[in-house]
């Protein structure tokens, strides 16, 4: 199904852009273009692109996160800016290491600045988001900018483990749900309650905002990772079977290991393969994974996390319009053909 | 000459050490491996070494800094763990953007551990400073923190610079000062500031304090410039003529550039070779530069540097144990054999 793009989407982009451009500017002018070329503002001769930029899922969130707990979205326009150059710091480090040349079918910016470019642009970048935040001043601000601190942590060791997993033959569904959940789920908690804590809310709502997104990251990686096998390759925008072709030990793939028996065997014996699979062997595969219970499993735990991130923000009270927002992007950022 | 470790040293070491080591046991275990292994702390294979750790020239100044606004030392602890933790951020990228394979005559971190752990610790330890400093309750905390963030982006932008003037042969004194400025100066200006801003210290003190450390660590990188070339290498324990071997266009070096003139084009000339260059032809090059005024004018800076670094701690009242620390622990961080 194709749903159309919320509402807070676009008010959120509207708000963002203008000021994440402005923060991208104050950037030593190398890194500002490796900045402005990755997120698709400028081509590798610095010339300006039209569109490009993403739909800014999270700082959608954070905008609607200070709406949640009563304030004007505006107050949550740091921490749109923080989430974001944070989740731009995440990618530019993350394809140099996962060695991805490829991203949004762009060269990656590593590939076209070199790996100086991307780690000093990451680095950068993710020294601004925490400087974003604390410029705002106040207790509201220490605060805000700690959990952010927090949650880069989370991030780094979920990339840490991931790195370490593609190694790993011993790795359990409980160890690959709790790696998703720092890659995905801990900047999207950021994202769905710095708005709320520079609004000045209280611990329950905050805390129940972080869950939300906690389990919104959750949600949305199982269902990547759903795509990553079943996938449209009309509406991935890679090709059939990718995760399968590169070996990757997604959640599917570990819960029909860890089922075992016959299947689990042929399964972990194909992962131990290297080098190309023919289209016939890689259906096999997902045929295998999908008898083992690996897809219901997995679309399961995906809707059982997508109802628990709606009850915990019915939970709360706070203005209809942000719950509602807040629920239509849940929805938005989860319904994609699988 | 030889000079005995100034007693800030040793007290910030007792301070600083088991404080460090409490944060970083916060890591991943791969990560704190790495960083570890990097501080010296254990070996690869992850057996505990005995020494290592450097000087902890930073946390000391950052110590000195709490008391020089007249608080105990410890209120400056956060801030000597924060800048120690930076300057380990920096080293671990650094190293492997610029391909170094030693420091202090152990393999670096990238080589053991790949880029991926490199890349991967240094984002943690850039993350785990701030938060350390943001877990102090209140306001001075917000503004540390937004101070060193400020720091990082200097120090992000130094380096920037340093890759960038390797390529480029027009680049100035005043440039590759302040490049110097950005790679040295930033953070210590940071770890002499901190710790007076976590005492609560006002704007005079605080800026005093940090031009102090700005100006020391330009005294210390121009030090550092001559030892490149005139050093003795059972001292720095670098090969003799070292900066002049990798055609590094240090400060005494692009002195003699800019004063034009024959030796300034046979100077320019050797800075386009590649390939090892023989003692002699070394020899002669640091014999030109000297001649062109480089030597002499390094030196003058320097110590004009030093000079502006004690007056400035001197135009402050503060008490006058701290004051004289921060006097020995300047002469002590620039009096290296030159």
């Amino acid at each position: 199904m194709t749903m159309t793009v919320p509402d807070a989407i676009e008010r959120g982009r509207t708000l963002t852009v203008p000021a994440l451009r402005a923060v991208v500017d104050r950037l030593h002018p190398r890194l500002r273009h490796v900045v402005a070329y990755h997120r698709g503002w400028v081509d590798a001769a610095g010339e300006p692109l039209t569109g490009g930029g993403g739909k800014l899922v999270r700082p959608a969130l954070a905008l609607l996160s200070a709406e949640a707990a009563g304030a004007p979205a505006e107050v949550g326009l740091p921490a749109a800016v923080a989430v974001e150059l944070v989740h731009d710091f995440s990618l530019l480090h993350d394809d140099l290491m996962d060695g991805d040349t490829e991203r949004r079918h762009r060269a990656t910016a590593w590939t076209v600045f070199g790996a100086d470019g991307a780690i000093l642009a990451g680095d950068a970048l993710l020294g601004l988001a925490v400087q974003i935040l604390l410029e705002v001043p106040g207790e509201p601000a220490r605060r805000a900018a700690l959990s952010l601190s927090a949650g880069v942590q989370e991030l780094v060791r979920g990339q840490a483990e991931d790195l370490m997993f593609e190694r790993r033959s011993d790795v359990t569904v409980a160890d690959t749900l709790h790696m998703e959940d720092g890659k995905t789920g801990a900047l999207l908690a950021c994202s769905a309650s710095l708005g709320a804590m520079l609004a000045g809310a209280d611990d329950e709502l905050v805390n129940a905002l972080a869950e939300y997104g906690s389990r919104l990251g959750t949600a949305f990686q199982l269902i990547d990772d759903l795509l990553g096998i079943w996938g449209d390759p009309s509406v991935t925008g890679k090709p059939v079977l990718s995760d399968l072709r590169s070996r990757k030990k997604s959640v599917p793939v570990v819960v029909a290991l860890e089922a075992g028996g016959a299947a689990a065997d042929e399964l972990r014996a194909f992962l131990t393969t290297t080098g190309e699979a023919s289209e016939a062997e890689l259906a096999h595969i997902a045929e295998l994974i999908e008898r083992a219970g690996g897809r219901d499993w997995t679309t399961a735990e995906a809707d059982r996390q997508l109802k628990a991130c709606e009850n915990v923000l019915r939970s709360q009270s706070m203005p209809e319009r942000a719950e509602a927002e807040l629920l239509a992007l849940a929805r938005f950022v989860t319904e994609r053909d699988r």
